[in-house]
């Protein structure tokens, strides 16, 4: 069986660490930007071989009469999200926006707090949770992410936004994006980059706060899909969130959905984990000069520290594999001057 | 059993107009372009109800102060293609594509003139090859759409459409695109808008020439879909296309392909037959000022005359409704002074 969503494992349902993560209200949480305001456009990125290659890459690909010249509309960089653009543990955000509305819905649902795979998640028994299996979590899926209409869910998931907190850092999850990476997002248009997000989270659940967070518009987010039905309702016309997959923008399918939607090579790809493992692949595989860069989560003070063994983002073939491909493994602790944003 | 593609019906096989059609090589047969010498952005529409109209939108919903005044990131505009943005008469043109695609495949399979469906194509037996119904039309899509890696695939669209003519016109397809839509593409996005193609036809027929012809980049291209699989081979990563239909971009999928892709509701949608009208009323269906627009097919000297009863592009239902629905009929005939590029 196919999982409901690539990210929602079992295994990541089990660390779910819900007692106290508050929810304070506070709607005008400004989501932070990339505020450049030297005249270096990667202030948070410290001198040394990455910097360098990302500065050598974009120069060499932009300078008129480099050889390596490539024309803007082919300017395509692409970007994974969890783990790549804003932290991923101790689960994906996504699974956290889950486990809320689960809580959320049970108020309707009297019957939840007797029955599976409800009863666990709601009790916070993640072991119960995990017995459930990939049933189970495919059925909290159905109940939460299917059922409405795109518009309806992207009401709730702006909602969820403006006032959840991540369980460890209590900040807002839109402020626990990457400020280098903000910095690169805009440093690769300000060189005439068209930056997309390619990510294994759903594409509904990224458009409604992407724009602002990352100055990435809907349009240029791929993601996984559910199938979608039209509908018109009280002449109205919407389109309808159905419980049956479309696309697992994870691994291979990273390359699928590039392709789908795109519909050209990128020639610079930047991930963490193996789940990107095939973008980085499918993009340094054209011709002429290409960047691929992995994200190594190297920093267990400032962030956390991960690669083969984690049940989150795990790397191994891109760390065994980037040396002899040419990718670029940027050291988080070594390279990056701040993790967050500023408060 | 799911059509292999929507546009592709047995009854416009049988319609193929094959004998006297010129394949003249000429590689750098330039396409045209929206060419606009003069300050008026329309010159080709002439004067009357349906250019005020369109004048009166832009102006509403780009006027700063105006209360119907739309931000830049909101103005999506979507172009159906077939008989919107270039012609569709007597048959799709990806189907000319499609024939002469098994015409040159047979050179390297003698046995297909003794085969069905490839023998009536071959030889031109409409008939016959109608009889082969669904199932034969399927087999040469696969044929000829998939099985190979989508750069090949774009390179063989790319070298048809610089030697293909049409049968009627012996112009070459790019140059049967509509002068007054290449301005008023030029024109809603020289006043922000971003303009997308929302086409029945194939992806990734349409992304190898839409930029040059219509400026519409590939990543702002929606269409009818295969399957995709990311395979690597003597170490070149590369996308095979499958023969399973991925999503069909027509009628109620229309709306289906731009929440997918695009990710937000258009405020502008421009189709011509009843393959659009989920489209135009998704889009009309949402808040604030909106433009819906059919391009009617008026005009049998200078173009084609149809509607209700055509075989492609019929428009039955839209002709009906438009009035009601505050849709803008589009009369070739009365409200362009040019149909195509002058040569």
């Amino acid at each position: 069986m196919k999982r409901w969503m690539p990210a929602l494992t079992v295994t990541a349902v089990v660390l779910l660490l819900v007692p106290g993560c508050r929810r304070d209200a506070s709607p005008d949480a400004a989501p932070p930007g990339a505020a450049v305001t030297s005249t270096d456009p990667l202030p948070s990125w410290n001198a040394g071989t990455t910097r360098t290659a990302i500065v050598d890459f974009v120069n060499a690909v932009t300078t008129n009469g480099s050889p390596e010249f490539v024309l803007p509309p082919e300017r395509i960089a692409v970007f994974d999200n969890d783990g790549t653009l804003w932290a991923e543990q101790p689960m994906y955000f996504q699974e956290f926006f889950l486990l809320d509305r689960v809580r959320a819905l049970a108020q309707s649902h009297p019957e939840w707090t007797t029955k599976e795979p409800y009863r666990s998640a709601l009790a916070g028994d993640m072991k119960r949770l995990a017995a459930s299996g990939e049933k189970g979590i495919a059925e909290l899926m159905a109940v939460t992410h299917t059922g409405m209409t795109i518009d309806e869910f992207a009401s709730t998931v702006r909602a969820w936004m403006y006032t959840a907190r991540h369980p460890i850092s209590k900040r807002p999850y839109t402020e626990m994006v990457y400020q280098p990476m903000l910095e690169l997002l805009a440093y690769l248009r300000a060189n005439g980059f068209k930056t997309f997000i390619v990510s294994g989270g759903g594409s509904e659940f990224m458009r409604p706060w992407v724009e602002k967070v990352y100055g990435i518009p809907p349009e240029q987010v791929v993601g996984s899909r559910g199938k979608l039905k039209y509908e018109v309702k009280d002449g109205k016309p919407a389109l309808m969130k159905l419980p049956e997959i479309d696309l697992v923008d994870d691994g291979p399918g990273k390359p699928v959905g590039i392709a789908q939607v795109i519909g050209r090579r990128p020639i610079a790809a930047f991930g963490n984990s193996d789940g990107d493992f095939q973008m980085l692949e499918y993009t340094s595989g054209g011709p002429g000069r290409r960047l691929a860069l992995i994200v190594h989560h190297t920093d267990a003070d400032r962030e956390w520290a991960y690669d083969r063994g984690s049940h989150i983002g795990k790397l191994e073939r891109g760390l065994d594999e980037a040396g002899t491909r040419g990718w670029i493994l940027a050291d988080m602790k070594r390279d990056w001057k701040t993790i967050y944003p500023p408060k």
